[in-house]
């Protein structure tokens, strides 16, 4: 029995403990469904099975952006706002690079310190990286279990780095994408493609004498976005302004939220993207088990090194490359 | 021995034959590298290992844009221009959806008479769907058979299905993606992405009356990229207008894409990128492999249809599922 101690305490108990919101029982069972062990992964699949007719009520909601465009001040004021309206808010982090010692994001929890006192709120740091199937993966469990503890509001903090845009907006029913003020030119560090993830895009920092400047952001993102976007879609990202450090215009994006959410239901698309995102997360983890198989076999091991180099310097072909692998492997 | 008899000719006499850019030779041999028959894989990573010393001399080009934007029209414009240049030229195309017997994109090549004709011109329709690996890999095979051939320029064109964009951007040096006359709302049907892949937009059918709408879909496209694109990047998609059915501001485009050479070339990204999809390939070949031998798992069978009904509704949770199924395929 570790310290963090989630098997000191049976499956059926930390379902009750999640279902009734206590907040130490939560805390432990997503431990445990982010845990690498493997008894501790097939207990958390029987938790997570066991409470899975209790999730899918809240509404799920990614929030993205370059590092410094303020997305911890954010996720506290929209929070908190949420809070403050009667709402249950849970909040993730996904952070593909974390690990357990550093300063991941929302590790250290005094950065929402408003929030985290909050007794409506949990909030949970990002899972440690090299998880089997991906950080996300287990984040999306861990989501799952803020669903069957009551949360109505769920928000993930991605931190923009490899994969996890992506990934968090598999997970999420709508993903704001979070912008600074700047026009043209000044809007740098856009990653390619994040923008056509969005559902709502956020000029974030309209205080002070930034305020001018966050409206061009708006004008020009709109205008891009008018390009870039299919004009027959049910629905095309608004572009909003806020000032999370102000606590201005939070109102306004939860109500676009609430549009966006009506329009999709509306149109018959909320449930089917979570139905594809489902069958989504389940090829995911196969095929990350497949792969992870595939790269800890010996003979794979022992040749990928130089198969590798070869390749990548045009010496042997992708394709031989690849059937020398798949032959080393399937060799019984 | 079968009609288009690959079999009857040694691999010595398709390489020599390649090499020699004799069109016979090189048709079987591509025929040969987008055959499924194990007997044939085999030797058609023979031959493309043999081959490889000759390959990556060309420049390889990605034309997309939606069905009407005239991709076809274009690609034989700019065809003839480079050849009119004393250029070398190979044709492929990639379409996920091709049959044999259907209408792929490029299966008829009078839509392509004149460049068809063009003894300096190879053009080569898509394989059929269904192959392992997908269309892309087999075509990107072609590619590298073009090149031992000779060709300087291999253009790609892609039907804009699926999959289709992004697999012929990560064998391209260099990806056009093509627009239609007309500004912001009238600019409809782009998939989402697509144009963050570019490394050139042109606007195509700048012609008589549609000459003022084209001017304005440059002027809005280059706006929207301003905003879409990272300033401080090495290289930011111009925008181009032509006309491919009047041939003019073809050489405009050959220039953009010789600046791009040049500017790729001097930051050290043309290897880098080549590298790149060399790795991507390989692990492309390799996932795929794994994921066709799981599919076809006979226990994995039985089981996923209803696993798929039951991640699909939420009744089953997707880590779950992905974990019972892999416990039948590993089952021996």
């Amino acid at each position: 029995m570790t310290g963090t101690g989630p098997r000191n305490i049976s499956i059926d108990e930390l379902k009750k403990g999640v279902l009734t919101a206590d907040r130490t029982a939560l805390a432990r069972a997503i431990t445990l469904v982010e845990s690498t062990r493997g008894d501790d992964q097939a207990a958390a699949e029987e938790l997570v099975e066991a409470l899975l007719p209790e999730t899918g009520k809240s509404i799920r909601i990614g929030v993205t952006g370059i590092p410094g465009v303020g997305k911890s001040t954010f996720v506290e004021a929209l929070g908190l706002y949420l809070a403050g309206e009667g709402r249950r808010v849970g909040v993730l982090a996904v952070d593909p690079s974390s690990v357990r010692t550093g300063g991941s994001i929302l590790g250290d929890k005094t950065r929402m310190s408003e929030l985290a006192a909050h007794k409506a709120a949990f909030i949970r740091p990002s899972p440690a990286s090299g998880q089997l199937g991906g950080v996300a993966a287990h984040s999306r469990e861990a989501l799952l279990l803020l669903e069957a503890a009551g949360h109505d509001v769920i928000l993930v903090e991605t931190v923009g780095a490899g994969q996890s845009e992506t990934d968090v907006a598999s997970m999420v029913d709508c993903f704001l994408v979070l912008q600074l003020p700047g026009a043209g030119d000044e809007l740098q560090g856009i990653k390619k493609g994040v923008l056509e993830l969005a559902d709502i895009v956020v000029v974030n920092k309209a205080e002070g004498e930034n305020k001018k400047r966050a409206t061009l952001a708006v004008r020009d993102l709109q205008a891009a976005l008018q390009i870039i976007t299919d004009s027959e879609a049910a629905w095309r990202p608004p572009v909003l302004m806020v000032s999370a450090l102000e606590r201005t215009g939070i109102a306004e994006v939860w109500n676009k939220v609430l549009e966006f959410e009506k329009t999709a239901k509306n149109n018959d698309l909320w449930d089917k993207k979570r139905a594809g995102q489902n069958i989504f997360w389940m090829w995911a983890a196969i095929e990350a088990s497949l792969s992870a198989d595939f790269k800890s076999n010996k003979r794979v091991k022992s040749r990928l090194e130089t198969l590798n180099k070869g390749v990548r310097m045009g010496d042997v072909s992708a394709l031989r490359a690849a059937q020398l692998l798949l032959a080393d492997y399937l060799k019984k």
